[in-house]
């Protein structure tokens, strides 16, 4: 059989969001590894700490003090990336010389009073209140601005400063390069195959199987056919969906328990907190709420970066950033093993 | 003046060479960094290390003995992830489900016999056979294959794992996606002006002097108008010059040149063995070689991490990630730091 021949050998793989390649390479696991190996997250973070900006009652870099809020909280970025207002450089420009105003907002959201819990370990219904403040963030941002991105990074490894469960809010006068690829990725094919993509797939995804991490009857999570991270996954609805603002009220259940189910997971392969980016993707807003947007599918990425323990990733370096990404096991392998994980996570299974 | 109040908030800047834009928000270098801080690269390295495949006369993983080479040396990888042997998967897939066979080779290229050494502390005449062991590379592999992508990971937080000077050589059966994309824009650009994109560049970068960081009479370093990592830097020839196989001997002699002055800026910079991962682009090879490539015009990309000092890198993570990619400087104040810095090298000022 060639699929299973396949399987064994390096190939390509297409992704049909990004219109691109990657280089599947199944029997690199098996090579030694005498790199970097990263520290392992912190295990002892205190539940408040008096210093960290993030605890409830504490004062930030701008002499603003917390509330003491006892579900989420959402303040301004002290150090944003993208400010309301910023100069236009004006037209008229060399075309290897091409710059455009960037105008937004940059908003940190808390997802829980405590610094020593994290997504997995809180309850359902504390899950659902950072959902509902995710719908009110892009309804409320969405508005005006044509992006509203949500996302979060988990660990050190991730650039994540603070341990203290968190995610952000970037909201731009302009769509990002990612979301512009993926919208125009998902409108040719809806345009050629009367169907949303991201839909379609579920639907196959569903049937095949083979790469299903975690399902319920409204949510499927999948390792994609396309996966570049090691155990990067998609977060489906199974229903046509445009914007998380869209989800229903027992969606956004469904989508709290799903969302446990697939980071216990992740803290159960190598019995650690699984560092990872994730983040939202729907159609875009402000100016192209008034658009038809059918093409559209809701979704979620986690881009995890370890590879073969707690403390050693993938580098996605030389070949990766000047040819193409490049995998080490294949996409079904890494479904596998999540799918075969406990669904009870590690810390509470010890006590 | 409009140009001056741009660069000190935040903009888009066009990359003409991969059509996306980057996000540049000179003002993040304020922001206090509290996240992880890396290892800083190990001094003490012996010259020649017995367990250390790479070196002279060891024996590598598959029972292979090294020579007792006194230049460079190449082999070939043991753990490749392409191999000239494939199965073919085979047509009539569903268009969400699309794979091509990948085949290929992977060589690795020792720079030097001794391990203690680094391109910008060898002699010049020992980096021109690096040089020329490239040429004769691309000569050799690219005769069949479309693709030879010559890269270098340096250090172990570009995902390096053996210290002693090297680069690899993947030659694949395909265009891979950064190439392929390259190939794209460039030929859109030749098109519609007449001249290769990066041949305009770099009179438009001589001239404008803001980005310069070395240069000579045949070759130019410049942080791009469009870079995204912090220290980014492109190397070009002001000749027009498809490939590397292409380089005149006193090319060769000029570009040894100018890498070790720019690879000593780099050390200088944090006073540390710079990490980055480096690699050229020309004109395409095998089948391509009897196409008109006027369009393109070879190019060498360093992609280094470190942002603040030897410990702290940027993250390309959430945002860049799912959105696009972000700056915290301005590759003006980039470029300026690095010109400014010495040419000669730390690690020779200090005996
Ligand atoms: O081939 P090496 O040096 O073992 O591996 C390194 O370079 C490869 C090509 O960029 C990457 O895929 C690996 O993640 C990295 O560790
Ligand atoms: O905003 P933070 O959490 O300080 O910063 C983190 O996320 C940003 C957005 O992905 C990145 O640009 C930074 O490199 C990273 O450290």
């Amino acid at each position: 059989d060639r699929g299973v021949s396949v399987k064994f050998h390096q190939h390509l793989r297409y992704n049909p969001l990004r219109d691109s390649w990657v280089l599947v390479s199944a029997h690199r696991m098996k090579r030694p590894w005498a790199g970097q190996v990263e520290k392992p997250p912190e295990e002892h973070i205190p539940r408040h700490d008096p210093c960290n900006p993030l605890c409830p009652g504490n004062t930030r870099a701008n002499g603003e003090v917390n509330p003491d809020y006892d579900s989420t909280f959402v303040f301004g970025n002290d150090f944003p990336a993208l400010q309301p207002d910023a100069p236009d450089p004006g037209s008229n420009q060399h075309p290897l010389f091409q710059s455009k105003a960037a105008r937004g907002v940059c908003k940190v959201m808390c997802f829980h009073p405590w610094s020593d819990i994290t997504l997995p370990l809180m309850k359902k219904e504390e899950v659902v209140k950072v959902i509902d403040k995710w719908t009110e963030l892009v309804e409320e941002l969405g508005a005006t601005y044509p992006w509203v991105q949500i996302f979060e990074n988990k660990g050190a490894m991730m650039g994540c400063s603070n341990p203290h469960p968190h995610c952000q809010v970037w909201a731009s006068n302009f769509l990002p390069n990612e979301p512009a690829l993926s919208d125009r990725c998902q409108r040719a094919y809806y345009q050629k195959h009367g169907e949303p993509l991201l839909l379609q797939y579920a639907k196959q995804e569903a049937e095949r199987k083979e790469r299903v991490v975690v399902e319920s009857s409204d949510w499927l999570a999948v390792v994609p056919y396309w996966a570049t991270w090691p155990y990067q996954t998609l977060l489906l609805p199974r229903r046509h969906i445009l914007r998380i603002s869209d989800l229903r009220a027992e969606e956004r259940e469904g989508l709290a328990d799903i969302m446990k189910r697939l980071l216990t997971k992740y803290d159960n392969l190598f019995e650690v907190s699984f560092p990872y980016s994730m983040g939202w993707h729907g159609a875009p807003t402000g100016p192209y709420l008034k658009e038809d947007n059918s093409h559209w599918q809701l979704h979620a990425h986690y881009y995890p970066p370890l590879l073969r323990s707690a403390s050693v990733k993938k580098f996605m370096v030389g070949y990766e950033m000047l040819a193409q990404e490049q995998r080490d096991l294949t996409p079904e392998q890494a479904a596998e093993k999540l799918r075969n994980l406990p669904e009870e996570h590690y810390k509470t299974r010890e006590n």
